[in-house]
């Protein structure tokens, strides 16, 4: 272990409780791995849009500005009240940042799990990724086939668990298909390609004619541009093909999901022989499951009494599932890495260019196909 | 029998295709009951908003004109576009209305359990209750004690069962207490009864400061006013303190479901050890199980992802309880019909003055403290 540097490079993000958010790197000293620890040099992490919510929270960005803290850029931001409510239990914490990633274990504790991870490649979940190297118990990490490339393991969690959890929550709630919004992403190309693979008829939401090219030359049969002024009407026809009952939406924000719900609303009234003033009696389930748009969710309850919008999280999914069902969604990541939960990067960058001011902003627009992959060790 | 007359007055309601509502009178001829039904003599139905929904629907009320059809009052409204989508499955059909009441047993078919009813007071279930008569199975009749004033006996459905869904909901669904709003209706003082007598903490939302000392002259402990300006901090209060998770509210537009989620999640967030970005685990659930405001719901998404906001309905609610609770339920109403269920009424009215249209047009108001009563034999 000679080879190893004395300190480590962290990234960490503070709300001070002056109204005023620093994204700044610290050096910390190297970790030793205790028995049942390994220690990563990490290669490979994503900017996920769950990574933004920490890394920038409720700042206001628009108010952002490039400074240097001992020799290494560092961002600041005003944080506006209603930010500084949200992220109130924070305040005063320098907080690491970075969901996942990838590496190679370069130290390992006693213990025999350990050890037997030397030299491994592995994929990496449990924060303070955004660093040169992390240290982890050995159940947070997992072992890749040797040879994996660095950014094919990065992104082995977040989506490709979440994609699967789309279509078993579907079958844990007794739906048969499943309507998909901002469905360009790189987890809405994982679940075109599930979905394909296990024949569940899925319902895309795009937002250009792009997109629509891009899921369709991967195989979907169904992609709805929500920019066409015939949106609705064409939603309403997928949806009566597929009689999608169960949609997950990232946007959040605006009328999308009310008008998935209104969607579902009349092909299930399609299908009724009775009238009744109450709407359909058919279940009809939207999932929030990110924030693209911050903006109020705006419903226009036209779809009867039996609906339900709900906020959709993995982690308290993975709890309900159970650990067999964990264990089963982890193990298709590994047998399908490099095909159904591929990740597409369009742009690689090192650990202090993710904090240059025109990189965040760009990063921080989340704009569908892009994605930034950082490379602490280029 | 021979006291029978030989025809029946029913109120109906039609849609026309081109886009007006119709509500009149039809004489049908006196039904004669099948070996396991009974004929009641309605001898009062209350107006519930839930009836409201099929009386008037989608039409534009502002437009409604009164009208004569065969010597009797009739009343006419346009139907704006929406309307008519909404409405689509009922155009043409001339559906009569009225959700439950109360009567005497005149007449009975030839099976024991009909004829045991003979001369008995019940209430009903079962719609078209806005008759002078009514022709049902047995099971769609409760017997009511001897004596019982059909006053009291006209509302043993809708409210009295709804209030104790709600309960019921909490204890099968993992909470310990409930907000509700616009909880000064003859509902919420029923289910400020419940919640007293069970020892279930309860937070009234209420739109006056008369509403709030009606409810505190029934015992509420807690009140809060939406129309004050604090009632944001308010309702943080009161939720902190009871600790609910769980909401019902019968409003449906507007900011306020958001509202509640909003405070709930204040209120999470303080019984939480370590800040999450997600905000708190706790589950927060709002029922929408009204509509008193038509416009769309505005979710200010400032409660994490565990939430969820759903509609309500009393019949699938009845279903999944199972028909043991659905017995205890109504046991109860029986048991407690003249206190906690006792509804009150501001407005006696006959069948055909209900087609007034100055009457409709304030029953259709919906102004809690307000509630009407058709008696259709004086």
């Amino acid at each position: 272990m000679t080879d190893l540097p004395d300190t480590n490079l962290v990234m960490v993000t503070l709300v001070k409780p002056e109204g005023e958010l620093e994204v700044y790197f610290e050096r910390r000293a190297m970790p030793t791995p205790k028995p049942h620890e390994v220690l990563v040099k990490v290669l490979a992490t994503p900017i996920n849009p769950s990574d933004l919510g920490l890394l920038f929270g409720g700042a206001d960005m628009s108010t952002a500005r490039a400074g240097e803290r001992d020799g290494l850029p560092m961002l600041s931001a005003d944080v506006p009240p209603p930010g500084m409510r949200a992220m109130s239990g924070r305040i005063g914490d320098a907080l690491p940042i970075g969901n996942e990633g990838s590496g190679v274990v370069v130290a390992a504790g006693d213990s025999p799990e350990a050890q037997a991870l030397v030299g491994k490649t592995v994929a990496l979940l449990g924060g303070e990724m955004y660093a040169e190297y992390r240290c982890l118990p050995v159940q947070m990490v997992m072992e890749l086939p040797d040879g994996t490339d660095p950014a094919d393991g990065a992104s082995c969690f977040v989506n490709p668990l979440t994609s699967q959890a789309f279509v078993e929550t579907m079958r844990m709630e007794g739906h048969s298909a499943i309507v998909h919004t901002a469905a360009a992403s790189n987890l809405g190309q994982m679940l075109v390609k599930i979905c394909a693979k296990d024949g569940v008829p899925l319902v895309n939401i795009v937002r250009s004619e792009a997109q629509v090219k891009l899921l369709k030359d991967l195989g979907a049969e169904y992609v709805v541009n929500s920019c066409d002024e015939d949106f609705q009407a064409k939603l309403i026809e997928a949806i009566t093909a597929t009689e999608a009952t169960l949609g997950f939406d990232a946007i959040g924000g605006g009328k999308l999901a009310g008008q998935i719900l209104s969607a579902m609303e009349v092909a299930a009234v399609k299908r009724m022989k009775n009238y009744s003033r109450y709407g359909s009696d058919t279940m009809k389930q939207v999932y929030i499951y990110g924030a693209l748009d911050l903006g109020p969710t705006i419903l226009n309850r036209s779809f009867g009494l039996t609906w339900s919008l709900s906020g959709f999280l993995l982690t308290p999914f993975l709890q309900k599932a159970g650990p067999e069902v964990a264990a089963r969604l982890r193990k298709r990541v590994v047998d399908e890495l490099t095909t159904t939960f591929k990740s597409h990067y369009s742009h690689n960058i090192s650990l202090t260019e993710a904090l240059s001011l025109d990189v965040a902003q760009a990063y921080n627009a989340k704009r569908t196909g892009e994605k930034y992959l950082i490379r602490p060790h280029g």
